[in-house]
Order: C-alpha cells, then sequence, then structure tokens
C-alpha cells in the first residue's frame, strides 16, 4: 500500500496516527541535526523531519534525496512546535521511520513553484513538468468543475448529451477543414468537424428536442495568438423555441455556473445590446461593460469650424474619461502613441481637458472656442475635472480604434478588474456580411441562421441590410458564445444559400443530406455554442486559454512537448494512396 | 410560443385546462364525423381529438395533414371515455381549437415504428428518421443516462477528467493510425489517437492523481462486425496504487452502474479468473459467466483406445450439457454443421449421450466400451440425461472452437438471458504475445504494461512466460474494459522495448517524451479503459454497438448518411503538399 493518507489530508485530530504517504519532494532543508522535506501530492503539502532519534541508516539514505524524488513514508503525526496556519496542514509534522524512494529525478528544468523561472518554450517542451505547479494544476480544477456543473445543469433540464462523428464530411463555409486521408475509401477524406453544425440539426430533426455536447473542434487557421487548432465548445440545440426561449435557457446556465463556480448571483436579467448599438456605444461586438464610458459621436457639432481634419471625415467620437484632466504631457503623449500604433490605426489623438475651473485646454485650441468645446463636454457629459479623448475617420476604422482606447484607459483607470463580471447578449446581429475582396456576401454566424421574419423581404432588395435571430454572449469583452434560431424551411435555405452564392448543386453536394432532413418534418430550432477554453479563462482570471488546456499547441500548431506533427512512414502515405509533392522554396 | 406542454406530460389532473403542444404526427383516424390524431415529440404521445364541433374550416385543414408533419395545436385537455392505460397520457385528449402546420413532411421512407418496414441500408442513409424510433431513441437516452452516472460517480472519488489532444503523433504499436496532414508543417502529419494512453500516463507524471476522460478514439482497421472507426472510451488511471486498488475501485464504479442503470445490486466480490483458467475453461480471455458448462479436458484418458482421431492430437475436451440426452439426430448433425462451419473451425463432433437408464450411447461407440465413456462422464461430472459434446485437435483451436460451441449450447439452452448479467475479471494476462509470421513478441495489451514483478527475470530467460500486471473487465461474454499496472521505471521500459524489438532510437523518436518524463519523478501508476458503446449495447440489451451511436458508420468505414468520406478539392490539396497516386486496378 502506497498510502494512508493524502498530503493535503492530516490534521491536528490525526496527532499520533502511525500513517504513509507518498508523493513528490518539493523542499528539503537540513537545520542542524534535523531534516525538513516537503511533501507533495495533487491535495497538498505535508512536513516530513527527520531528527535526532532517526536512525543512522535513514539520515544516510535522506541525504541521498533531491527535488522530485517520489518518495514513500511512514510515521507518526505530531503536533509542530511552529505551527504554519497558511498550510491546511500546518499544525501537523510526520516524524518519518521509513523511507522508500519510489523513484529518482533528474533536476527539473525549471523551479516547481508557483512562480517558476521556466520560460513559455521550456515549459511547453516539459508540459508535464509545467503541470506539477499550482497554478497550472488549479486551473485544470476550475475546469473539471465548470464541465461536470455544464452537466449536471443541463441534464437537469432535460438536454441529452448526445455524441456526433469526428470523421465527417468537408464543407464549403466557414474556416479551413483538417482533412483525414481514408485508407478504405482511397481518394477520398474525411473532414475533422468545425462544429457539430449540422448534426446538432439533425438531432432536432429526428426530435432529441434537447441536445447538448461538450466536444472537441477543429479549425485549420493561421493561428493568432491565443488560437488552438483544437478547441472544446458546449454545443446545444433546442427544439420548438424562439430566440427568447434560447436567451432564457442559457442565462440561466450562465446564472448557475457563477453561483456555483464564482459564488456570485445575479438577480437582475444579463443586459442586451443589439449590434448596432454594440457598434455605436462600444466600437464592438463584444463590449467590456464592466465600465461605462460609451462613445459619443460628435460629428455633427465637430465640423464647420475650419479644422480640416475633422471636416474631411465620416465619423467623429469620442470618449470622456473621468476624473482625468491633470492627465501630464507624458501621459497624452503615450495615449497618442497607443492610438497611433498599427494594430490600432488611428492618425492621431485630440484631447480635451476640462479643468476643475470650468476652462477648457484641449489640443485643437486654435480651431475651437471654449464654447465649441463646451458643446463637446455636455454632449458627452463630462464634467470639469474629466479629460474627453477624441477621434476621427472612417466610421468603422475609427470606432474600433476607440474601442481600443476605450480598453486601454479602462486597464489605466482600473476599471477592468478581473474579479468583477459583467455578462451581455449582444443581439439583432446582421444576417449576411459583404466581403469587398471576394464581392460576395458571406453569412454573419453561418449559413443556416435564419433572419428576422420582418426582414425575409430584404432577401430581393436589400440583403446587407437583413438582421438575423442570432445573438452572442459576452462577459469582459470576451465572446464566450453564440447561436441562432436556424432556418428550418426547406425553400428559405435554397434562398439563404442562393444571397451566398452557393449553387444549387454544390449546396445539394455539401448539404444535401441535411436538406433532404428537412423534407421530412423539421421543427422550429435553434442553439448555441460556447467555447469552453474561453469560459474557463474568463471564470480563472487569466488571459490565455493555453492555461486551461492540458497539452496546447503552440502558435506554428505544433506540439512542442511530443514534437508534433512529425514525418510518417512512406509505408503510411502508399497506403493512403498519396504522394507528398516536391516543396517548392 | 411553440408549446405549454410536452407530448408526455398531461394527466388527468390537468383537465380543462387549455394547452398549447407541438409535435410530429404518429397516427391520423378518421371514424366517421371524429379525427383522431397521436401528437409525438422526445417526451410521449398525446391524442388530439377533432369532432363535430370542430370548425369547418378547421376540419378542412385537417383532411391535408399527414404522417410526420410538424405541427402546433391548442386546444382543452379532456378526459377520455376510452381510456388506454397503457399510455401514460392515455387518461386524456386534447380538443383541437386552434392548428398550425409547422413543416410539412414527405412520406417516409420506412415507418416510424417500434418495428419498422426499413432495412439496414435504408434506415442508415435516413438515420435521422431512424432515430425518431422509440427504441433507437431509447438506446441514446440510456447512453446520455450512463455517461451522466459515470462522470458523478467518478467526479465524487476524487478523479478529474482533464482532455487530451485530438491532434497527436503517429506511433508504432498497435492498430493502423488514421493521419491528419499539417498545412502550417507541410510534409508532417498529425495522427488521431488510438486512446490517451501516453497523455494520462503524463498526467500522472505530473501529480494528477486521479484522471478519467470520456473520449473518441480512432483506429483505422480492416472493420469486423461491431468495430467503428471512432469509438468512445472510458479512460481512467490513478497514482500509488497497484492492480488491487483499480480492481476494487472500478468494481466499485461497476456496482454503481448496475446499481443506478439497471436496478441490480451485486453485494459479493465480482469472480476473478487467471487467464490461464479463462482458457483452459472457456477458451477465451472473455468467458461468458452466465452459465456454468466448463470445459474438461480428457486428453489422457480418451487416448490409447484405438482412435486414431484422438491418438494423435494435442487436446481433447468437452462440454456437458445438461439434460440434452435426448437431442436428435437432427439436432446433433445441426451441431456437428456449426462446429464444421470455417469460423469455427473444428473438424468433427463427438457426442455421448448418458441414456436415462445409466447407459451410454456416442459417435464414437466403435472405439469405446461402455465403460470408458462412464469415465469420461465422471470425469465432466455428468448424470444420466446429459450430453457430452467433444471436440479434439491442436489445443489453441479446438479451445476456441470449444468456445463456440459452449456460447451454442447456452444459447439454445436459453442460458443466455440478456437480463442476466455476470460480470468477472479476468486477471494475470501474459506479458508478450509470439507472432509467428513477424517472429517477434508483441505486448498483449501494450508496451507500457508491467510485469508481475516475480516474473520480472524472466525477461532475459523466458519472455513468453511472463505474465503481466494486466486485467480485463468481463460482461456476459463481452469485454468491457482492460487495462494494467504501468511500467514507472525508465530501464524496465527500456527493457521491455528491447523484448518488442523496438529499437532504442526508434522508442526515443517515438515515446522520447514519455521517457523523458519518466526522468523526472513519475509515480507508480495504473489504469484501465472501458469501451462506452460496448458497456451501452451490454446494458441495453443489444449484441451491437451501433445501436448506441447515434451516426454510425458501415463496415466499410462510411457514414452513408453523409457521404463521407468523399473527394476533396485540388485546391484542399495544394495546400498541403499532397498528391493523389494514380489507382492501380
Amino acid at each position: 500500500m502506497y498510502r494512508t493518507h493524502t498530503c493535503g489530508e492530516l490534521r491536528i485530530s490525526n496527532i499520533n496516527q502511525e500513517v504513509t504517504l507518498s508523493g513528490w519532494i518539493q523542499t528539503i532543508r537540513n537545520l542542524g541535526g534535523m531534516t525538513f522535506i516537503t511533501l507533495r501530492d495533487r491535495y497538498g503539502l505535508t512536513q516530513l523531519v527527520f531528527d535526532e532519534n532517526t536512525s543512522d541508516d535513514l539520515k544516510s539514505e535522506v541525504t541521498k534525496l533531491g527535488r522530485e524524488y517520489v518518495i514513500k513514508v511512514a510515521g507518526k503525526v505530531i503536533e509542530r512546535s511552529s505551527k504554519n496556519l497558511k498550510m491546511p496542514t500546518g499544525e501537523i509534522e510526520i516524524i518519518v521511520n521509513e523511507l522508500v524512494v519510489l523513484n529518482k529525478s533528474e533536476i527539473p528544468p525549471f523551479t516547481i513553484e508557483d512562480e517558476t523561472d521556466g520560460g513559455e518554450e521550456l515549459r511547453m517542451k516539459y508540459r508535464y513538468l509545467d503541470l506539477r505547479r499550482n497554478p497550472v494544476r488549479e486551473s485544470l480544477k476550475l475546469r473539471h468543475k465548470i464541465g461536470q456543473e455544464i452537466r449536471k445543469f443541463l441534464d437537469s433540464k432535460d438536454f441529452m448529451e448526445i455524441e456526433t462523428p469526428y470523421l465527417i464530411k468537408s464543407s464549403p463555409e466557414g474556416a479551413r477543414d483538417f482533412i483525414v486521408p481514408s485508407r478504405m475509401n482511397p481518394g477520398e477524406f474525411y473532414a475533422l468537424p468545425q462544429s457539430p453544425q449540422t448534426f446538432k440539426q439533425l438531432l432536432m430533426v429526428s426530435g432529441f428536442d434537447k441536445y447538448f455536447q461538450i466536444v472537441k473542434c477543429f479549425r485549420d487557421e493561421d493561428l493568432r495568438a491565443d488560437r488552438q487548432p483544437e478547441f472544446t465548445q458546449i454545443d446545444c440545440e433546442m427544439s420548438f423555441v424562439d430566440q427568447e426561449d434560447i436567451l432564457n435557457t442559457f442565462e440561466g446556465l450562465a446564472k448557475y455556473l457563477f453561483s456555483e463556480i464564482k459564488g456570485l448571483n445575479f438577480e437582475e436579467k444579463f443586459p442586451r445590446i443589439t449590434y448596432d448599438d454594440a457598434m455605436k456605444f462600444y466600437g464592438s461586438d463584444k463590449p467590456d461593460m464592466r465600465f461605462d464610458m460609451k462613445f459619443k459621436e460628435i460629428t455633427e457639432i465637430a465640423q464647420g469650424k475650419g479644422f480640416t481634419v475633422f471636416d474631411s471625415v465620416e465619423y467623429i467620437g469620442g470618449i470622456c474619461a473621468k476624473k482625468c484632466a491633470e492627465y501630464s504631457r507624458k501621459q497624452l503623449d503615450a495615449l497618442t502613441d497607443f492610438v497611433r500604433k498599427p494594430q490600432v490605426g488611428a492618425n492621431g489623438l485630440v484631447y480635451v481637458k476640462y479643468n476643475a475651473d470650468g476652462t477648457f485646454k484641449s489640443s485643437v485650441d486654435k480651431f475651437f472656442s471654449q464654447d465649441d468645446l463646451k458643446i463637446w463636454a455636455e454632449a458627452m457629459n463630462a464634467v470639469p475635472g474629466d479629460l474627453l479623448l477624441v477621434l476621427a475617420g472612417n466610421r468603422d476604422k475609427t470606432q474600433s480604434a476607440l474601442n481600443d482606447l476605450r480598453l486601454e484607459m479602462g486597464d489605466r483607470l482600473g476599471l477592468r478588474d478581473k474579479d468583477k463580471f459583467a455578462p451581455c447578449w449582444v443581439v439583432d446581429f446582421p444576417l449576411l456580411e459583404w466581403n469587398e475582396d471576394d464581392k460576395r456576401f458571406y453569412a454573419m454566424h453561418h449559413p443556416f441562421t435564419s433572419p428576422k421574419v420582418e426582414d425575409v423581404s430584404l432577401f430581393d432588395t436589400d440583403p446587407g441590410k437583413m438582421r438575423a435571430n442570432a445573438y452572442d454572449f459576452v462577459i469582459n469583452g470576451v465572446e464566450i458564445g453564440g447561436g441562432s434560431i436556424r432556418i428550418f424551411d426547406a425553400e428559405l435555405q435554397q434562398k439563404m444559400f442562393a444571397a451566398l452564392g452557393i449553387l444549387k448543386e454544390e449546396a445539394e453536394e455539401k448539404f444535401g443530406f441535411l436538406l433532404d432532413a428537412f423534407k421530412f418534418g423539421a421543427p422550429p430550432h435553434g442553439g448555441i455554442a460556447f467555447g469552453f477554453d474561453r469560459w474557463c479563462s474568463v471564470f480563472g482570471g487569466s488571459e490565455s486559454i493555453r492555461d486551461y488546456i492540458a497539452f496546447p499547441k503552440n502558435n506554428s500548431g505544433r506540439d512542442v512537448m511530443i514534437n508534433s506533427p512529425s514525418k510518417v512512414e512512406t509505408k503510411q502515405l502508399d497506403e493512403l494512396m498519396l504522394k507528398l509533392k516536391e516543396q517548392k522554396e
């Protein structure tokens, strides 16, 4: 037997018990005649003692131990003379009378501590050692707990978890598929699912009524920061529902998780904001609602004063930074530099200080009188002591830059507290998105999203104006989930394909089974999918989803620990009837 | 709003309520002036009535309805005059005053009934309709329930569910991998996991102590009956355990499931049988223990009597079929035909009837006296009225054929009741298996399985004789799970690779990360993996795992519903730097 207790278990009430523990050596300290070892396992730390009564043989064994050795010890629980009340086991220690080295350890390439000296690359190569660190383990414990609670909640609401296949068929829309050659069907390929979208819709046609699945999805994209080629989705679908039913059901899930995981109880309904308002007030379809600082457009009141930079633009808008009128030249320069960064993309920043004495000091005093600036200030609900930050240019780009600036100011003013949570629903997304390069519409969500009933007639007149029964769930500026009410009528679906420029034959070839299914009595249905990795990271307070994935891949899609992807044997390719093409430089 | 209630919900206590239901039309019956419609959803059936008081408009609407139409109705709950007590809603019906056709349906290609007229191929092509049938839906409900209960149990025992990656690395042992070309790393490939074996071992090295995952696994095998290229595994691993800990923990899981799912309480420990005994008594490492009928070897007592067929063979053994002495010539011929089938492979069958009067009648009376046969009967614990069935030949093949015969007799005698459950553990598997074609050893379980401590010295002398700390969990002759205590010592692991003829470089290339990990303090660990599909089928009483998979593939690995695998666009292959090879005829 390897242990009677875990390393996190023993308390003052266990004193005088003979126990056996197993674990890893966290630290070894020699203090004169005494040696203290901290033994670690998943459950905690326990202090081991070897003192003057320890046999010489045992003492000599102890000198051979090192960090991260795996040992088994037997001994008696005693009360500590100097207690460590920060440790759950800190009132006791084990006076060891038996020691077995279960396994030795080389010196780890970085310290197994909360704050480690290992860099990202090194920790990823030795991820199995990185996973020994408390913060990483806690992140995965959080993930386990969230997964369990999601299943518990959805099961209690009559959702059935149904596994959909991983070896499916390549589909034309959306991101690039990973494909899997079939040996039994030479020249043919499976694709890994980007999501179980069509299958969950088929399950609704089958009458399953409420479906969910926590499931891996795959996208072969050029990886931007914090994207993974494989990621986990909480995929849900319901029948005989409209948008309101979906939002209420999954707001219920979110509130349940907030309560169970974070101990936070949201009494009020989550705010809902239309896509148009989100863009207008936050310049983003995933607004961070932890703080206000909404945009105010001042195009009309700011134009026509002879400031040519303003007079020629489509949009002038700004934010009001409360109590920042005292910002120094240096601080304002830093903000100007910030908005000029290529990833933000503004040409410059106009500031207006609303001084405590009621006067204004701005970077555009030459063009605007105190009265002019007062009108701006009033429009932006500013009071003396506030700072106005204004950008101008093309509407979309300026709103996007203003969003970056707003978030930057939120950070500077400490308004983006990771322990504060501001969930919201963004609704009424456009159905279609025009792509100027391809000169065609793309589905904003996906080609099965239904338009609002009152907008259907726009298919023939102004498709770009159509709104969809589509919604996103956002927490703290992070898109946690999104979904839509689906088209359940085969004719409307054909119209949608037509608007997307998907030919009838192509639709038939790629989605024929879904279109066929719709002929046999498809119920009204809709759903949502949440990014599980992302939800974990928001709850865990980290910026990166990688912290919540046991074995993540890097930005080139590589697992540097197992060194994958890798070459395969020619025999494998032969069996698949495949050849590698010569690489060109 | 689409419904106030589901179709399985209304009872006598709801009488006089105004309700709205939505669902599919199961049946329409016209009886004079009345029309009865049975409306179906996942939750049940409810009878709708249109009678003499129904408006003419509504009556005319009703004539246009057909099977599988999706409708929404509003009306009042009334008490039925002729109650159907077999239906939970059979005491009430709805007198409809409003009807909306949500979707029409073409006539389904087969009937949506418990017993359908559709053949396997047709039902698989229209799987979304097949899934509407009660038995199929019930199978998936069972699967959902089993999944939930497994997670509940393991969570309560401190197991953490941790997701391991799907895009991993091709590995040399075991079945053939599915591979996935990497676009970002041209010429390189991921592999889909045959199991998360190495990752769960790494998680133990990381100190996670107790891990589980319900996870898809992939094997590119030539599909035998009831194999799927993708299947679901309940994958578990624990640290600081020996075989006894694993068996006890997962016997706990099995008993919990038997209790929660089947209402069966197993008080006793599950029987354990060694691999050697399983082969000796049942000719199989997955014995069906629902009935006894053990093999008895009679090689010694049956040889030397001048029956040359017997005298030259390695093994003679038989089973005793209780109370079958009255079997007719025809029945015995049928058994002879059975054992001669190529998949059984015996040359012939010897029978001995132990007549009620104490005499014997056998197919080998010419060679064996009544006394000779009495000795056989005594050896096989037969009594008057029993029938002995004896096969002879090469030991392995004969035991295998005798296993088939035993199961056949079990079927004929009704001893294989699908509502009876006989779980057992098979233990002490051989570590290695000699492959005569390749002239090398293969790992019986996998290359990380530890030998029994007392057998380690045989590595150098008689590797074939080594027993492993490996075990299978078997219910009713079906292997539900299997696992082992792992090698956690890098040196022993190298010895194992050597015995398997895996070169050091190859091991380094393929498993280097695992061998490296073992250098940093690997704990003793072991685990088990259960076939989720198979466990569902045993609990559900079906022979086929396909019934428990929402969207299974056929024997050529095709999903005939979505028609996958399929050709992909040349552009996709170009991006992956791949070319199809010309197919040869």
